[in-house]
């Protein structure tokens, strides 16, 4: 094959890992990136934590630029030059630049468009004080406004990017209030982490309006106001909009390239729709990997390795791997916590139609005897009949990533819960425990999946409270600590010796056991079950039904006068 | 199945795992733990942190008692009981007890018995400043020597517990000498991983003696003086034993139990040869998952979960599932480095007879942009046929034990090097990079296979600088730092415009390339190969060269005049 012209149009992530990945496939390519801003191969990911003030040099902003990918990698990297058509039978691209239009001829083209935030049609959204927080000059706007003395700020959207945002602004000194229209913060986030995660907001004095819509921004005393749908006001310096994103695919729509809501359809080698045209990036659909909904998946990962793999499906057409499924592992550091997830939650899973079971764990992180043993949080969600891994989420102080990782693995290479009984992880005392989080995951899995453990949820209080009797087997001192009303407390370590007390608290009623975690009352479950009780443990124990209660917390789990 | 009365030799890791579990299935099981020590279910793992004093209270390292356990989980727990014998046809035990000696009979018997430290044979080793650091005795005598004025210590073997005791006596402010027999300190470690882990034990005071035997301990001013081979004298008030273990199965061995070179030969379900009888952890022979070699692995995290997969297949034999043959995944923490390892080293793949080719990388934990950005220092190998996995090691400051994990994961479930490509980790800045360290292997290993990129190696310096030119592609003040005399010089940003300089230089020789850490050197490769020159590029560049030579680095690599 002759060395082809290979065109890109966007030059961050995808659209710049395919030009560098074809350069040195082809030394002889002629390879032009068209970036509609001013800048290429920046770290967008970065944005925050440059407003934030932790990284303090915006240079470290730009990871790369036209001058230093021109001589290492002989790239045509042209700024400020925005592709307006596209005539796919001519093989060629109309390009607004700063000189004004021209048509460039292409023998490959390559769409990383990337994606648009999201306006949300609401008067005063205009303001010049709405930003988002996408690009670079973004990113030196917030910052000039946060050292021009902004005192208040608000976040429209508390999805990662708002988070960040929120985060960044409170360490600057800032008032921040974040708002979000979904019933809590990180909607992907499975409600009972996304309540560890608003308290931590809290904590660094954050103010987070869950599950209300702004309504209007209006300028109030020589700055905005924030009009919120319960009426109230939240006056701002600043305004951050990240209330989503949208593949950014009107040009080539309309050119011909099929989409799906927007999203630029691909097959398994990138390739559109039109001959000679791939895609890569925010603006592509994919198919999740374990629902099957095909939908744009907008994370800096999997755009940089599929613009290797689009390359190799271009200059390597007989040996390119397919692109992989993404199962849209996501992290964010949220103060002292980070939130990851890997995978389906139960919205995406219901979607579909996938039944599933639910484990909650709370392991250490290290060994419980070594100093700074914190619990993680995790939420895994399984097949019921083969214990497939469908989606597992963490939330922790630490090691929350190492587990995610892991388990991210586990699902790429289609194994199986108890597959991770048997996981060989590294294990000293600093860095884990014999029996590793994971490991455990797979152990209350397979007890789940053989009926040696069977669960009950906190979702199910009510129904519970109104049919079972509900045995707490915690300590004394753990249960003066607040406990369910009603509950019959007695240790899991007196249990076996008072099984005729709970035969008559029962007096025919089901048993539904709770702890602190889950570990003593699946012990007791067991106990309990050998003893001819219909039995059931909490899953997570009290820690997850206070994350599940969340605000009502405090009405349902009582301490005694 | 009538419930069994189970007798398990051993309470700690395998043994008592398996004690727990069988509870969990069986309630009415009698269950009876003969422990030969004081304590069951101690903290083995942590007892160099005791001596250390970061883990300051000595009941922390008590995790369950006899008391505990009978309380939680019904277990008859007996201390200072010691096995002698064993009768398999009458299926009795011979138990030595404070009370005088008694036999004990079994439906199902587990035998885990553990290792024993080795005590090589020179005279002075049975000095009382001689001790091994494996038992909560170990650990309080060791800490009272320390709080007791000791000034001076040796540790004889720098393996993982040796390491760790090193560290802790030097952190409690003791001038500590380890005395290692083999060429380098933690010998599964690849030399190239070692040379950084002995630097760092450098630095924290600690004088480390490789490749050198102890010969004799003598007393000497009221201590003692451990002897080397070299003629030097080491004066020590302590000496920590940790030479390795050995299984500790003597009196099952004499009882008829099969074994090789002492450890107890089991099947899947760790059946021993003979009838009703099980054995799990330290004391057993697995199969190891690359090599195949049969050989005991003494590790926590395998025990432990062996132990709960006998209490299945002895309880439920018709679903309990294979014990997995162990990776061998370890870590260690040094310093401010940890070390990790998983799957086969070098010597072990020699010794199997298996081809391999190995990568060597330098990546970064989590974006450069971020602030605390760090190299991790890999070691991958992988077949030179197919891109099977067959061993990884890393080093470095942060973020080392979730890729090791990671890798453990893919090895786990047979994943070939190019599969670590599509891995969908979770990024964020403070996290990893958008192009994982572990994704950056599978690129490697992918290019490696497809023979887009080709390596040399360290090792090949000498006859590198005899047959080829050598081409450094380093930036001038990167090459100010140290250089390889000889070597021509050409930044790769230049290296297009400059090709005719090193066609000149080569006169017909091959190239071999090399940059700081293979990236660099890797584009120009390309470059070279497609321009029609004979090329490869240097596997970890000049870091891992530097590695590798050690102390002899500062000959090789010279500073310009």
């Amino acid at each position: 094959m002759e060395s082809p012209k290979i065109v890109i149009v966007g030059g961050v992530a995808g659209g710049m890992s395919c030009a560098a990945r074809a350069r040195r496939l082809d030394e002889a390519a002629e390879i032009v990136v068209l970036e509609r801003g001013e800048h290429v191969s920046f770290a967008n990911c970065g944005l925050p934590y440059y407003v934030g003030g932790e990284i303090t040099d915006p240079g470290a902003l730009l990871v790369q630029t036209p001058t230093s990918l021109r001589a290492a990698l002989n790239l045509d990297v042209r700024t400020r030059h925005d592709v307006t058509g596209l005539d796919a039978d001519r093989k060629v691209v109309t390009v607004r630049t700063p000189d004004g239009e021209v048509e460039l001829a292409y023998d490959a083209l390559v769409l990383a468009p990337g994606a648009r935030a999201v306006v949300p049609p609401i008067p005063g959204i205009d303001s010049p004080r709405v930003r988002t927080l996408r690009t670079v000059d973004d990113a030196l706007a917030l910052r000039d406004g946060v050292e021009g003395g902004a005192r208040d700020a608000v976040v429209l959207g508390a999805g990662f990017i708002g988070l960040e945002a929120a985060e960044a602004l409170a360490h600057q000194g800032l008032n921040v209030t974040i708002v979000e229209l979904a019933p809590h913060v990180l909607p992907p986030l499975e409600s009972e982490l996304a309540t560890l995660v608003t308290a931590e907001l809290a904590a660094l004095g954050i103010d987070v309006r869950a599950g209300v819509a702004a309504t209007a921004i209006e300028p109030e005393g020589g700055r905005d106001a924030v009009v919120l749908a319960d009426g109230s006001r939240v006056p701002a310096d600043l305004i951050v909009l990240s209330v989503g994103v949208r593949p950014d695919t009107a040009v080539f729509e309309a050119a011909g390239v099929r989409t799906e809501r927007g999203a630029i359809l691909i097959d398994d080698h990138g390739r559109t729709s039109l001959p000679s045209v791939w895609a890569v990036g925010d603006a592509t659909a994919s198919v999740d990997a374990v629902t099957g909904a095909v939908r744009p998946v907008a994370l800096a990962g999997p755009a940089n390795r599929a613009g290797r793999l689009v390359a190799d499906a271009i200059l390597r057409p007989d040996s390119a791997r397919p692109l992989p499924s993404p199962l849209g592992t996501a992290i964010v550091r949220a103060g002292s916590l980070t939130a990851a997830l890997t995978g389906a939650n139960r919205a995406g899973l219901d979607a579909a139609g996938i039944d599933y079971v639910t484990l909650h764990l709370h392991p250490n992180q290290h060994a419980g005897y070594f100093p700074g043993a914190a619990q993680m949080h995790l939420v895994v969600h399984i097949s019921p009949t083969d214990g497939r891994l469908l989606g597992a989420q963490a939330v922790g102080t630490d090691g929350v990533d190492k587990r995610i990782d892991v388990l991210a693995t586990a699902m790429r290479a289609h194994l199986f819960v108890t597959d991770l009984i048997d996981l060989d992880l590294s294990y000293s005392p600093p860095y884990g425990q014999a029996k590793d989080a994971v490991n455990l995951v797979g152990m209350v899995g397979e007890n789940v999946l053989n009926q040696t453990l069977r669960l009950w949820y906190a979702d199910d209080l009510d129904a519970v409270r109104a049919e079972a009797l509900l045995l707490d087997v915690r300590g004394p001192a753990e249960v003066a600590t607040g406990a369910l009303p009603g509950a019959l407390a007695i240790p899991h370590t007196l249990l076996r010796e008072r099984l005729d007390e709970v035969r008559a608290a029962a007096a025919g009623r089901p048993v539904r056991v709770l702890c602190a975690s889950g570990v003593r009352s699946a012990i007791a479950h067991r106990i309990l079950v050998q003893a001819g009780f219909d039995s059931a443990s909490l899953s997570g124990g009290m820690l997850t039904l206070r994350a599940h209660l969340g605000e009502r917390a405090a009405d349902v789990i009582v301490v005694a006068a």
